[in-house]
Protein backbone atom coordinates (compact mmCIF):
# COMPACT_ATOMS: atom_id res chain seq x y z
CA UNK A 1 0.00 0.00 0.00
CA UNK A 2 1.36 3.47 -0.97
CA UNK A 3 1.05 5.26 1.73
CA UNK A 4 2.50 8.86 2.51
CA UNK A 5 1.79 9.59 5.95
CA UNK A 6 3.53 13.32 5.87
CA UNK A 7 0.35 14.09 3.80
CA UNK A 8 -1.81 14.14 6.66
CA UNK A 9 -2.65 16.47 8.41
CA UNK A 10 0.03 18.09 10.63
CA UNK A 11 -2.12 20.14 12.82
CA UNK A 12 -4.11 16.68 13.75
CA UNK A 13 -0.75 15.04 14.60
CA UNK A 14 0.65 18.03 16.81
CA UNK A 15 -2.66 17.82 18.71
CA UNK A 16 -2.51 14.49 19.35
CA UNK A 17 1.57 14.21 20.87
CA UNK A 18 0.51 17.42 22.99
CA UNK A 19 -2.09 14.72 24.42
CA UNK A 20 0.15 11.95 24.64
CA UNK A 21 2.57 14.48 26.32
CA UNK A 22 -0.16 15.00 28.93
CA UNK A 23 1.05 11.37 30.34
CA UNK A 24 4.40 12.34 31.42
CA UNK A 25 3.17 14.73 33.98
CA UNK A 26 0.28 12.49 35.06
CA UNK A 27 1.22 10.86 38.57
CA UNK A 28 0.45 6.96 38.97
CA UNK A 29 -3.09 7.07 41.56
CA UNK A 30 -1.77 3.86 42.85
CA UNK A 31 1.52 5.32 44.09
CA UNK A 32 -0.05 8.97 45.16
CA UNK A 33 -2.29 6.86 47.63
CA UNK A 34 0.63 5.32 49.01
CA UNK A 35 2.86 7.91 49.96
CA UNK A 36 5.30 7.29 47.69
CA UNK A 37 7.72 10.44 47.02
CA UNK A 38 7.92 11.88 43.27
CA UNK A 39 6.08 9.37 42.18
CA UNK A 40 6.58 7.82 38.34
CA UNK A 41 4.60 9.46 35.41
CA UNK A 42 1.71 7.09 33.35
CA UNK A 43 4.34 7.60 30.64
CA UNK A 44 7.64 6.00 32.58
CA UNK A 45 5.26 3.27 33.27
CA UNK A 46 4.47 2.66 29.88
CA UNK A 47 8.02 3.22 28.66
CA UNK A 48 9.21 0.15 31.05
CA UNK A 49 5.87 -1.77 30.07
CA UNK A 50 6.97 -1.52 26.36
CA UNK A 51 10.83 -2.43 27.07
CA UNK A 52 9.13 -5.78 28.80
CA UNK A 53 7.14 -6.64 25.58
CA UNK A 54 10.47 -7.31 23.98
CA UNK A 55 10.96 -9.56 26.12
CA UNK A 56 8.23 -11.74 25.14
CA UNK A 57 9.10 -14.97 22.36
CA UNK A 58 7.89 -15.03 18.98
CA UNK A 59 7.17 -18.30 19.51
CA UNK A 60 5.49 -20.48 22.45
CA UNK A 61 6.55 -24.01 23.90
CA UNK A 62 3.30 -25.53 22.39
CA UNK A 63 3.97 -23.96 18.49
CA UNK A 64 1.67 -20.57 19.22
CA UNK A 65 3.12 -17.50 17.00
CA UNK A 66 2.76 -14.16 19.25
CA UNK A 67 3.25 -10.96 17.55
CA UNK A 68 5.92 -9.36 19.38
CA UNK A 69 5.74 -5.78 17.80
CA UNK A 70 1.92 -6.17 18.72
CA UNK A 71 2.18 -6.65 21.74
CA UNK A 72 5.20 -3.39 22.00
CA UNK A 73 2.53 -1.25 20.74
CA UNK A 74 -0.37 -2.51 23.32
CA UNK A 75 2.38 -2.20 26.08
CA UNK A 76 3.12 1.31 24.57
CA UNK A 77 0.01 2.57 24.31
CA UNK A 78 -2.27 0.43 26.97
CA UNK A 79 -2.67 3.64 29.19
CA UNK A 80 -2.83 6.73 26.41
CA UNK A 81 -6.66 7.20 27.56
CA UNK A 82 -5.26 8.07 31.18
CA UNK A 83 -4.14 11.21 28.94
CA UNK A 84 -8.12 12.34 28.72
CA UNK A 85 -9.84 10.13 31.43
CA UNK A 86 -7.61 10.60 33.84
CA UNK A 87 -6.05 7.08 36.02
CA UNK A 88 -8.70 5.09 38.22
CA UNK A 89 -7.94 1.91 40.32
CA UNK A 90 -9.98 -0.15 41.66
CA UNK A 91 -10.24 2.05 45.17
CA UNK A 92 -11.53 4.99 42.80
CA UNK A 93 -15.83 5.14 43.57
CA UNK A 94 -16.27 4.65 40.33
CA UNK A 95 -17.50 1.34 38.70
CA UNK A 96 -15.20 -0.63 36.10
CA UNK A 97 -18.11 -0.21 33.71
CA UNK A 98 -18.18 3.43 33.98
CA UNK A 99 -14.04 3.57 33.47
CA UNK A 100 -14.26 1.44 30.87
CA UNK A 101 -17.04 3.99 29.26
CA UNK A 102 -14.75 7.09 30.23
CA UNK A 103 -11.86 5.40 28.70
CA UNK A 104 -13.34 4.16 25.70
CA UNK A 105 -14.45 7.77 24.81
CA UNK A 106 -11.23 9.26 25.18
CA UNK A 107 -10.25 6.94 22.87
CA UNK A 108 -12.86 7.72 20.55
CA UNK A 109 -11.77 11.56 21.31
CA UNK A 110 -8.02 11.23 20.39
CA UNK A 111 -9.49 9.12 17.17
CA UNK A 112 -11.41 12.14 16.20
CA UNK A 113 -8.16 14.82 16.73
CA UNK A 114 -6.13 12.11 14.48
CA UNK A 115 -8.74 12.65 11.59
CA UNK A 116 -8.11 10.24 8.73
CA UNK A 117 -4.77 9.21 9.65
CA UNK A 118 -5.20 5.58 10.39
CA UNK A 119 -3.00 5.39 13.67
CA UNK A 120 -6.56 6.82 15.08
CA UNK A 121 -8.19 3.73 14.24
CA UNK A 122 -4.91 1.49 14.97
CA UNK A 123 -4.84 3.01 18.77
CA UNK A 124 -8.73 2.00 19.19
CA UNK A 125 -8.14 -1.49 18.28
CA UNK A 126 -5.04 -2.23 20.26
CA UNK A 127 -7.02 -0.76 23.76
CA UNK A 128 -9.98 -2.69 22.86
CA UNK A 129 -7.81 -5.60 22.21
CA UNK A 130 -5.72 -5.21 25.28
CA UNK A 131 -9.47 -4.60 27.54
CA UNK A 132 -10.32 -7.80 26.22
CA UNK A 133 -7.92 -9.64 26.88
CA UNK A 134 -8.78 -12.58 24.66
CA UNK A 135 -5.76 -12.65 22.37
CA UNK A 136 -2.49 -14.42 23.51
CA UNK A 137 -0.81 -10.55 23.12
CA UNK A 138 -3.30 -8.61 25.30
CA UNK A 139 -2.69 -11.49 27.81
CA UNK A 140 0.88 -11.14 28.16
CA UNK A 141 0.39 -7.28 27.79
CA UNK A 142 -1.97 -7.76 31.03
CA UNK A 143 0.35 -9.65 32.14
CA UNK A 144 3.06 -6.75 31.77
CA UNK A 145 1.05 -4.15 33.21
CA UNK A 146 0.90 -6.26 36.63
CA UNK A 147 4.61 -7.18 36.70
CA UNK A 148 6.18 -3.40 35.96
CA UNK A 149 3.69 -2.18 38.79
CA UNK A 150 5.16 -4.88 41.03
CA UNK A 151 8.52 -4.63 39.75
CA UNK A 152 8.08 -0.15 40.79
CA UNK A 153 6.61 -1.39 43.82
CA UNK A 154 9.78 -3.66 45.36
CA UNK A 155 11.78 -0.06 44.13
CA UNK A 156 9.65 2.03 45.61
CA UNK A 157 10.44 -0.04 48.64
CA UNK A 158 14.04 -0.05 48.74
CA UNK A 159 14.51 3.60 47.77
CA UNK A 160 11.50 5.03 50.40
CA UNK A 161 11.59 2.15 52.99
CA UNK A 162 8.03 2.06 52.62
CA UNK A 163 6.19 -1.24 52.68
CA UNK A 164 3.85 -1.94 49.84
CA UNK A 165 2.13 -5.59 50.70
CA UNK A 166 -0.93 -4.44 48.99
CA UNK A 167 0.41 -4.59 45.14
CA UNK A 168 1.92 -7.46 45.86
CA UNK A 169 -0.84 -9.26 47.71
CA UNK A 170 -3.41 -7.82 45.01
CA UNK A 171 -1.74 -9.32 42.04
CA UNK A 172 -0.96 -12.83 43.66
CA UNK A 173 -1.96 -15.80 41.49
CA UNK A 174 -2.37 -12.79 38.77
CA UNK A 175 0.25 -14.29 36.10
CA UNK A 176 -1.11 -16.32 32.96
CA UNK A 177 2.20 -16.67 30.83
CA UNK A 178 4.85 -18.48 31.45
CA UNK A 179 8.04 -15.69 31.14
CA UNK A 180 5.90 -13.65 33.53
CA UNK A 181 5.14 -16.27 36.06
CA UNK A 182 8.92 -16.65 35.90
CA UNK A 183 9.90 -13.16 36.71
CA UNK A 184 7.16 -13.01 39.32
CA UNK A 185 8.41 -15.63 40.80
CA UNK A 186 12.23 -14.62 40.61
CA UNK A 187 11.01 -11.07 42.23
CA UNK A 188 9.03 -12.37 45.20
CA UNK A 189 11.95 -14.79 45.94
CA UNK A 190 14.38 -11.47 45.85
CA UNK A 191 12.09 -9.31 47.76
CA UNK A 192 11.28 -12.21 50.32
CA UNK A 193 15.04 -12.55 51.35
CA UNK A 194 15.52 -8.88 51.48
CA UNK A 195 12.63 -8.73 53.57
CA UNK A 196 14.19 -11.83 55.80
CA UNK A 197 17.92 -10.18 56.03
CA UNK A 198 16.39 -7.28 56.88
CA UNK A 199 14.59 -8.74 60.14
CA UNK B 1 12.53 -20.84 15.16
CA UNK B 2 11.37 -22.32 18.09
CA UNK B 3 12.16 -19.80 20.72
CA UNK B 4 10.97 -19.81 24.04
CA UNK B 5 12.27 -17.10 26.44
CA UNK B 6 10.59 -17.90 29.42
CA UNK B 7 14.08 -20.40 29.91
CA UNK B 8 16.27 -17.48 29.95
CA UNK B 9 17.11 -16.64 33.09
CA UNK B 10 14.80 -14.61 34.99
CA UNK B 11 17.48 -13.36 37.39
CA UNK B 12 19.28 -11.30 34.48
CA UNK B 13 16.27 -10.72 32.74
CA UNK B 14 15.07 -8.50 36.07
CA UNK B 15 18.33 -7.07 36.54
CA UNK B 16 17.99 -5.58 32.92
CA UNK B 17 14.80 -4.02 33.86
CA UNK B 18 15.90 -2.77 36.79
CA UNK B 19 18.48 -0.57 34.97
CA UNK B 20 16.00 0.31 32.23
CA UNK B 21 14.04 1.57 35.45
CA UNK B 22 16.56 4.09 36.45
CA UNK B 23 15.32 6.18 33.26
CA UNK B 24 12.44 6.96 35.17
CA UNK B 25 14.47 9.10 37.50
CA UNK B 26 16.97 10.27 35.15
CA UNK B 27 16.06 14.22 34.31
CA UNK B 28 16.83 15.24 30.97
CA UNK B 29 20.42 17.31 31.34
CA UNK B 30 19.31 19.73 28.84
CA UNK B 31 16.11 20.85 30.74
CA UNK B 32 17.77 20.64 34.16
CA UNK B 33 20.61 23.40 32.25
CA UNK B 34 17.67 25.43 31.23
CA UNK B 35 15.89 25.67 34.75
CA UNK B 36 13.08 24.17 34.06
CA UNK B 37 11.06 22.62 36.80
CA UNK B 38 10.40 19.52 37.14
CA UNK B 39 11.88 17.98 34.12
CA UNK B 40 10.53 14.91 32.32
CA UNK B 41 12.60 11.45 32.38
CA UNK B 42 14.09 10.36 30.15
CA UNK B 43 11.73 7.34 30.12
CA UNK B 44 8.88 9.70 29.52
CA UNK B 45 11.21 11.11 26.35
CA UNK B 46 11.75 7.68 24.68
CA UNK B 47 7.82 7.27 25.59
CA UNK B 48 6.89 9.75 22.98
CA UNK B 49 9.44 9.07 20.78
CA UNK B 50 8.09 5.46 20.53
CA UNK B 51 4.68 7.56 20.03
CA UNK B 52 6.28 9.86 17.24
CA UNK B 53 7.44 6.24 15.83
CA UNK B 54 3.87 5.00 15.08
CA UNK B 55 2.86 8.21 13.20
CA UNK B 56 6.01 6.80 10.49
CA UNK B 57 4.30 5.41 6.98
CA UNK B 58 5.41 2.05 6.06
CA UNK B 59 6.10 3.21 1.96
CA UNK B 60 7.53 6.83 1.46
CA UNK B 61 6.36 8.71 -2.12
CA UNK B 62 9.20 7.00 -3.98
CA UNK B 63 8.42 3.25 -3.00
CA UNK B 64 10.99 3.05 -0.30
CA UNK B 65 10.01 0.60 2.44
CA UNK B 66 10.28 2.10 5.89
CA UNK B 67 10.15 -0.73 8.71
CA UNK B 68 7.81 1.27 11.11
CA UNK B 69 7.77 -1.50 14.13
CA UNK B 70 12.16 -1.49 14.18
CA UNK B 71 11.35 2.61 14.30
CA UNK B 72 9.35 1.82 17.33
CA UNK B 73 11.76 -0.40 18.88
CA UNK B 74 14.46 2.21 18.02
CA UNK B 75 12.77 5.37 18.97
CA UNK B 76 12.12 3.43 22.41
CA UNK B 77 15.60 2.26 23.66
CA UNK B 78 17.80 5.03 22.00
CA UNK B 79 18.56 6.73 25.05
CA UNK B 80 18.80 2.87 27.13
CA UNK B 81 22.50 3.68 27.73
CA UNK B 82 21.97 7.00 29.44
CA UNK B 83 20.91 4.80 32.07
CA UNK B 84 24.46 3.64 32.70
CA UNK B 85 26.10 6.22 30.79
CA UNK B 86 24.36 9.30 32.24
CA UNK B 87 23.14 12.01 29.80
CA UNK B 88 25.27 13.91 28.27
CA UNK B 89 24.61 17.22 25.90
CA UNK B 90 26.71 19.28 23.72
CA UNK B 91 27.24 21.44 26.42
CA UNK B 92 29.21 19.02 28.78
CA UNK B 93 32.33 18.59 28.93
CA UNK B 94 32.96 15.73 27.06
CA UNK B 95 34.13 15.08 23.60
CA UNK B 96 31.44 13.74 20.99
CA UNK B 97 34.01 10.26 21.16
CA UNK B 98 34.13 9.91 24.58
CA UNK B 99 30.20 10.21 24.79
CA UNK B 100 30.47 7.21 22.39
CA UNK B 101 32.84 5.07 23.83
CA UNK B 102 31.09 5.22 27.07
CA UNK B 103 27.57 4.34 25.48
CA UNK B 104 29.02 1.41 23.68
CA UNK B 105 30.67 1.04 27.08
CA UNK B 106 27.07 0.96 28.67
CA UNK B 107 25.37 -1.33 25.85
CA UNK B 108 28.06 -4.04 26.01
CA UNK B 109 27.43 -3.79 29.75
CA UNK B 110 23.71 -4.62 29.10
CA UNK B 111 24.74 -7.06 27.21
CA UNK B 112 26.38 -9.01 29.56
CA UNK B 113 24.03 -8.45 31.74
CA UNK B 114 21.36 -10.38 29.69
CA UNK B 115 23.60 -12.83 28.97
CA UNK B 116 22.26 -15.52 26.07
CA UNK B 117 19.27 -13.55 26.02
CA UNK B 118 18.85 -12.41 22.15
CA UNK B 119 17.29 -9.02 23.19
CA UNK B 120 20.89 -7.88 24.48
CA UNK B 121 22.34 -8.44 20.58
CA UNK B 122 19.40 -6.80 19.54
CA UNK B 123 19.46 -3.68 21.54
CA UNK B 124 23.22 -3.17 20.77
CA UNK B 125 22.44 -3.60 16.85
CA UNK B 126 19.43 -0.82 17.25
CA UNK B 127 21.65 1.41 19.23
CA UNK B 128 24.27 1.07 16.79
CA UNK B 129 22.10 1.66 13.77
CA UNK B 130 20.64 4.69 15.32
CA UNK B 131 24.35 6.25 16.36
CA UNK B 132 24.94 5.40 12.51
CA UNK B 133 22.23 7.02 11.46
CA UNK B 134 22.50 5.16 7.82
CA UNK B 135 19.36 3.53 7.34
CA UNK B 136 16.22 5.25 6.58
CA UNK B 137 15.00 4.05 9.96
CA UNK B 138 17.28 5.43 12.03
CA UNK B 139 17.00 8.86 9.99
CA UNK B 140 13.10 8.82 11.26
CA UNK B 141 14.29 8.49 14.93
CA UNK B 142 17.02 10.63 14.59
CA UNK B 143 14.36 13.37 12.98
CA UNK B 144 12.01 11.98 16.06
CA UNK B 145 14.53 12.28 18.91
CA UNK B 146 15.00 15.97 18.52
CA UNK B 147 11.29 16.75 17.12
CA UNK B 148 9.86 15.12 20.22
CA UNK B 149 12.28 17.54 22.08
CA UNK B 150 11.26 21.04 20.64
CA UNK B 151 7.69 20.06 20.90
CA UNK B 152 8.44 19.59 25.05
CA UNK B 153 10.76 22.58 25.15
CA UNK B 154 7.69 24.70 23.40
CA UNK B 155 5.30 22.71 26.14
CA UNK B 156 7.37 24.04 28.58
CA UNK B 157 7.53 27.72 27.34
CA UNK B 158 3.97 27.64 27.54
CA UNK B 159 3.58 25.90 30.85
CA UNK B 160 6.35 27.95 32.76
CA UNK B 161 6.70 31.33 31.17
CA UNK B 162 10.14 30.26 29.77
CA UNK B 163 12.35 31.46 26.86
CA UNK B 164 14.25 28.11 25.22
CA UNK B 165 15.08 29.67 22.15
CA UNK B 166 18.25 27.97 21.82
CA UNK B 167 16.63 24.32 21.23
CA UNK B 168 14.78 25.91 18.43
CA UNK B 169 17.89 27.65 17.13
CA UNK B 170 20.11 24.13 17.41
CA UNK B 171 17.16 22.36 15.51
CA UNK B 172 16.68 24.90 12.84
CA UNK B 173 17.37 23.09 9.05
CA UNK B 174 18.31 19.44 11.05
CA UNK B 175 15.00 17.95 9.63
CA UNK B 176 15.40 15.04 7.30
CA UNK B 177 12.13 13.58 6.55
CA UNK B 178 9.04 14.83 4.93
CA UNK B 179 7.21 14.01 7.84
CA UNK B 180 9.16 15.49 10.53
CA UNK B 181 9.96 18.72 8.06
CA UNK B 182 6.05 19.22 8.34
CA UNK B 183 5.64 18.75 11.86
CA UNK B 184 8.54 20.85 12.57
CA UNK B 185 6.63 23.82 10.60
CA UNK B 186 3.53 23.05 12.32
CA UNK B 187 4.96 23.55 15.56
CA UNK B 188 7.34 26.70 14.79
CA UNK B 189 4.24 27.89 12.94
CA UNK B 190 1.87 27.67 16.54
CA UNK B 191 5.12 29.19 17.98
CA UNK B 192 5.56 32.42 16.09
CA UNK B 193 1.91 32.48 16.05
CA UNK B 194 1.48 32.38 20.00
CA UNK B 195 4.74 34.98 20.61
CA UNK B 196 3.47 37.41 18.23
CA UNK B 197 0.00 37.47 19.50
CA UNK B 198 1.46 38.11 23.06
CA UNK B 199 3.19 40.49 22.11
Amino acid sequence: MMCDMSSYNAKSMVEFLRIVGKLKTLKRTGWVRSQVALPESDADHMHRAAICAMLIPSTLPDGTRVDRDRCIRMALTHDVCEAIAGDFTPECSITKEEKHIKEREAMEEIRRILEDNPVGDELMDLWREYESGETIESRFVKDIDKFEMILQADEYEQDQGLSLDQFFDSTKGYFKTSLFLSLDSELRTQRALRKSSSD
